[in-house]
């Protein structure tokens, strides 16, 4: 099944995504099949050598253990990693969710002369909607939107065929449309973003407050028998057991992420949102469902009319399966980076 | 001054603007400036047909009135409107700004008929942000969003070079993002948008629901002087008189304006927002001024140091001049309808 566009590379590919807590590289068919795949820790405390040095070790261990035929064919190395970063220099920029140490890091460079193949550097959420869009939920879009729910909330848009990179290939963050002008204060600074609703990272310090507050009695007794603050994850064992404060936290989060899938619905007019991540997946329907009815009662008539709300297909392979469509559109002249 | 930009009409154009109040024709030459006007009330009240009548008229008139060198150069006919419409087709679809009869209406068909020329429909916010990127506030930008405060607020969005149109060419209704969950009701039936918080629509709405609660007296005072309901005019009056609920109700405006504005800056990379409408003009920098050092505090580095958030330059003509662009784009390839 490989992909009917032109922008998905024709030949195998090395992939490597670089997460905040491993880092996984495979060779990827043209099928969007993996024909040798490893992984480790992301040792981000041992600083950005260390991390590069071990990016470079499982690429030569995946093309080792990929068949000759295959390693000759061998088009390129796409490369994700969590933002911001920049994709034209190949550096990761700030990026808070490996630590400090992690500013202006030239990734694309070592990793390219260690393998001796062109190498491509994009956000996660990017590659995310490359690989749904060629192999998964998205498959054959032109006009689309990625949205991962998970410790973050993040995006990537395409636009008429073409991603969206805005002025310095950074557009897309979703996360940070502001959904609720006096909620919240946001990871980044900001207030009342989706992201710091509805995200892991916004719901466990939601939780946190509320338990601080005296007035959550049964997440204050989950937390003090667990002997840690609270996740997402536990606010959902919470709410399954009937807990109305971990529902009203949760209920809220929907909430907010249903209204602001009518805002991307009205401002891109796509014909699919695919939303992937954790916390997304875990929730299913209980997120999704709310956010079809907003839009259907909310949007414009045309655009909810169009869109398609639905679940990410492609699971923790996206990153990997991905860099098929970041090696074939670096070729075609679509990427932020050109 | 040519624009330098080969997606602008190097030869004249008929332009007409098609708004609630008023129709306005204009022969327009490739430097911006304007041949040749006429001007006319949009007589809604009459219905569809005599609307498209009185714009051809119009549009024979300012043709009648320009050179005759000038005549035998005219390119296309740009037509500017009230969305949302549909671009491809040439027609209005529901487009509630001028009633409930302007829907499915042809507009291009019987325009390119009576003149002779090819005519090209788009959204007025479209319409002036090819205006601003040819010869006014967002000159030679690749990436820029146009915004309009005024009756509602409307956008458009130019993504390296290219007109966001998604999938139906609806792309860029920025007006209904969602700023406050919990926020007032929207014209368009959402909850909390921007519009319904920053227009002049939803400020007089606000005006008029604080009125009935009986705890607004100056407001109130105002309201029964001038024997009418609030508008956002009366508000601003009413601020710079020093009234307390007047500031609280266009602060807030100001505030879902600058936090929307972050939301935007975030997720489309933009080099440059261009805000106009008549709601922003009249209160210049207490409109900007916050939103650009809401962007500086809250958006992300890059995209806040990249992003310029500038006043409109063109007024009133930029409807017109920007039927140069319209019919450049059409050309060019670059136009939703295409």
């Amino acid at each position: 099944m490989t992909s009917s566009d032109h922008s998905f590379s024709a030949a195998p590919v090395l992939a490597l995504d670089l997460g905040a807590s491993r880092i996984r590289a495979a060779v990827v068919l043209p099928d969007g099949s993996i024909a040798a795949r490893a992984e480790g820790v992301t040792r981000s405390s041992d600083g950005p050598q260390a991390v590069v040095a071990d990016m470079i070790g499982l690429l030569r261990a995946v093309r080792a253990a990929a068949p000759t035929e295959v390693v000759a064919g061998l088009r390129g190395i796409g490369v994700c990693a969590p933002g911001p970063l920049d994709a034209a220099s190949g550096r990761l920029i700030d990026t808070p969710n490996l630590g400090p140490a992690f500013r202006d890091i030239p990734i694309t460079a070592p990793i390219a002369a260690a393998l001796g193949l062109p190498a491509v550097l994009e956000r996660d959420t990017v590659v995310a909607l490359l690989g749904e869009l060629g192999f998964g939920a998205a498959r054959d879009a032109r006009d689309a939107v990625y949205i991962t729910v998970s410790t973050g909330v993040g995006g990537a848009v395409l636009a008429a065929g073409r991603l969206l990179a805005g002025a310095d290939g950074l557009a897309g963050e979703i996360g940070h449309l502001t959904v609720d002008l006096d909620g919240p204060m946001c990871g980044c600074g900001g207030r009342g973003h989706l992201e710091a609703i509805t995200s892991g990272s916004g719901l466990a310090r939601a939780a946190a407050d509320l338990v601080a507050t005296g007035l959550a009695p049964g997440l204050a007794a989950m937390a003090t028998l667990a002997g840690r603050s609270l996740s997402a994850r536990d606010l959902a064992d919470a709410e399954a057991a009937g807990d109305p404060d971990a529902a009203a936290l949760l209920g809220r989060a929907r909430r907010a992420f249903a209204a602001a899938m009518v805002g991307v619905v009205d401002v891109f007019n796509p014909e699919v949102v695919v939303v992937g991540g954790s916390l997304a997946h875990g929730q299913g329907e209980r997120l999704l469902g709310p956010a079809r009815d907003a839009v259907a009662r909310e949007a414009f008539r045309v655009q909810a009319t169009r869109v398609r709300l639905v679940p990410a297909r492609l699971g923790d392979d996206v990153g990997l399966v991905g860099a098929l469509g970041l090696v074939g559109r670096r070729a075609a002249g679509d990427w932020a980076g050109n």
